[in-house]
């Protein structure tokens, strides 16, 4: 069987994890969870960066630090994961969803401000696949509403956003605030883990104490107070250096594995380009603006059935592919909070979505294997025409 | 320097981890997790077990569990840890702390009845150090009141309480729902990491939904759905199977670490019974219910500037002790939210509490030299009559 996702040693995370127990500390914040705060801090230029025990957590330190209370809306695409809206619905917001775009599953940039209210806080964008949303949009809507922007950067490692000015960004370095995700589907990997970024300095010192249980203990190892105390909400949303060590043995590689990441993808698109050129299916499409960070490799089938039987086919030749999110504006749970309002771009991506085995350890043979089963299956539902 | 904690490897941690990795899976929920879930429940009879990221993450499902809501009240100690009361702060509820007993810093089981109005949604007692609250005491109050009772069991893996019948029951097994730590401080350790246990069958459905950032992937990885789906609000409560693979190797050594921890406990405790019994400090008490699981030592001093003292003058002689908590209900937080009453035991335990190094790998030679440095100080401190 070849698998949809394998995690993988780079090399030095075991022996990074014993450094950690010698150390005489794995709580959070230990040596690794220093090195990993300095790798990003330094490699992309992202003012603060807090490692927490998943993306999803990070979310939720966004939403308490930008004080999100009943009544408040926040924007944001509902082909996204839960996690984006749960983090926001559990300080009381009401979501208010945006449709994707007919060229990629990323939002609407053009649908947003429509949407914006008096009572909109928050603009949420989601970089799906890793490649970016058209953020000079995002962000001048922002200046004008006076809205935050916190990126959802889950699968945005690595990955950048060129501006008007001609300026190359890291994705996660633009909005306000920004979460990743190291869970084990991603790039770089630690099992379950996450990270909040801040690129506004105002919220830096809150979520020191946020992240602490709402405590000012970071303060207390700082020596500057001689006790800690209870001064916020808060949660513990600090991964054991364990998790800092694995991760950090994976970041030295970052380069190898994007190197590889990027090889799997191309091979992918360059098999499957001419079939697609015949409009079997469509490829990913990477606006000129982004760069692909070889998070995922997804094809766009014709409809609900033909990926329905395409999982099928592949799954009884060995291979698992997977299909990706569920519009959140349809789920049961929401319902009742939002008007429904059509989003015929995100219902397509919910149905039409196929992705690829991807990992770093695919084999080229292995690759074949799969592109030449979907190739084929595509002949047999299609037609010979294809 | 004798540092107050030491994590340490009991044995198979990286070889599990590697396994972890080999299994295909070390997202949350993979098999390491399993074998510790299947530990506590076959162990302790616990009916439901699900590890999370933290104790306190586990004590935030709970109050989602308990549907906690603005205007609710849930009473516990005024002296613990923040997060016990911040996993309810973060839901809306209005906390309502009582004061320590007299003999022991955990919650006055007589005090509480008085704080019960027709808001009291949930009693959340804590075992501090491990020692036994009188849970028939607080268990009869739930009943009459109709109240659910959350134990923060954070310190208290492999503790016991005896009830009136004779029934000797692990703590964390007698609340509807219970909170625990592996916290690196914890005498089993992953670092960070938590676990709530669900004793109300009521609860499991629910919790594994909430666990799973409000979605129902448990019951997709289990093939009663085909497709998960955002169905409640929810967070990522899990863990890493990195964490559970180092978790799990602790666990098999729990005999072991126990006899050991037992050891030195009894060995602090024999060592300064003289001095206390001439009433130097008093030693910790441990009622007839309960039973002690040696998660630390301490002694409580004759007042805050001679626990000061000790701590300074242990430090300047390369060991370092700590005090503990702080009343909650002093704290700048909540004071806003609280009627201010006097705590005085409560107050009593932040002042003079002392905490001395406590780990698996401590030295004897070590024990005796804090010991003799302890003695010596206080000798020192209060006169030759010590």
């Amino acid at each position: 069987m070849i698998p949809f996702n394998k995690p993988y040693l780079s090399g030095n995370e075991l022996e990074y994890i014993r450094e950690a127990v010698a150390s005489g500390r794995i709580s959070g914040d230990g040596i690794f969870t220093k090195k990993c705060h300095e790798f990003f801090e330094t490699r992309y230029g992202f003012q603060k960066c807090l490692l927490t025990t998943s993306c999803t957590d990070a979310l939720e330190m966004a939403a308490i630090l930008l004080d999100i209370r009943p009544g408040d809306e926040v924007i944001m695409p509902s082909y996204t994961f839960p996690s984006t809206a749960n983090a926001f619905v559990l300080r009381g917001a009401r979501i208010v969803f945006c449709d994707s775009r007919e060229d990629h599953p990323g939002m609407s940039e053009d649908s947003i401000e429509e949407l914006i209210t008096p009572k909109t806080k928050a603009i949420v964008p989601v970089h799906y696949a890793g490649v970016a949303c058209d953020m000079d949009k995002i962000m001048s809507l922002a200046d004008k509403y006076n809205l935050y922007v916190v990126e959802d950067a889950a699968q945005a490692i690595d990955s950048f956003y060129t501006n008007k000015k001609g300026e190359k960004k890291p994705l996660g370095g633009i909005g306000h605030l920004a979460a990743f995700s190291f869970n084990e589907t991603k790039n770089i990997i630690s099992g379950e883990g996450g990270m909040l970024v801040i690129n506004d300095p105002q919220f830096i010192e809150r979520a020191e104490i946020i992240r602490e249980k709402g405590t000012n203990r970071s303060k207390f190892f700082r020596g500057e107070v001689d006790k800690y105390k209870w001064v916020d909400i808060g949660s513990s949303f600090l991964p054991s250096d364990i998790i800092a060590a694995f991760l950090y043995a994976q970041l030295e590689k970052l380069e190898l594995i994007q190197l590889k990441r990027k090889e799997i993808w191309q091979y992918y698109f360059e098999k499957l380009k001419p079939m697609a050129e015949k409009s079997a299916f469509q490829l990913p499409f990477i606006p000129e603006y982004a760069t692909n960070n070889a998070h995922m490799f997804y094809i766009v089938c014709d409809s609900l059935n033909e990926r329905t039987t395409l999982i099928n086919q592949l799954k009884s030749n060995g291979i698992l592919s997977v299909f990706h999110f569920i519009s959140l504006h349809h789920s049961a749970f929401i319902r009742g909070m939002e008007e429904e309002r059509e989003m015929p771009f995100s219902d397509l991506y919910t149905e039409r979505i196929l992705r690829l085995p991807f990992y770093n350890e695919l084999l080229k043979s292995d690759q074949d294997k799969i592109v030449n089963q979907l190739l084929s299956s595509i002949v047999c539902l299609k037609g010979a025409a294809y």
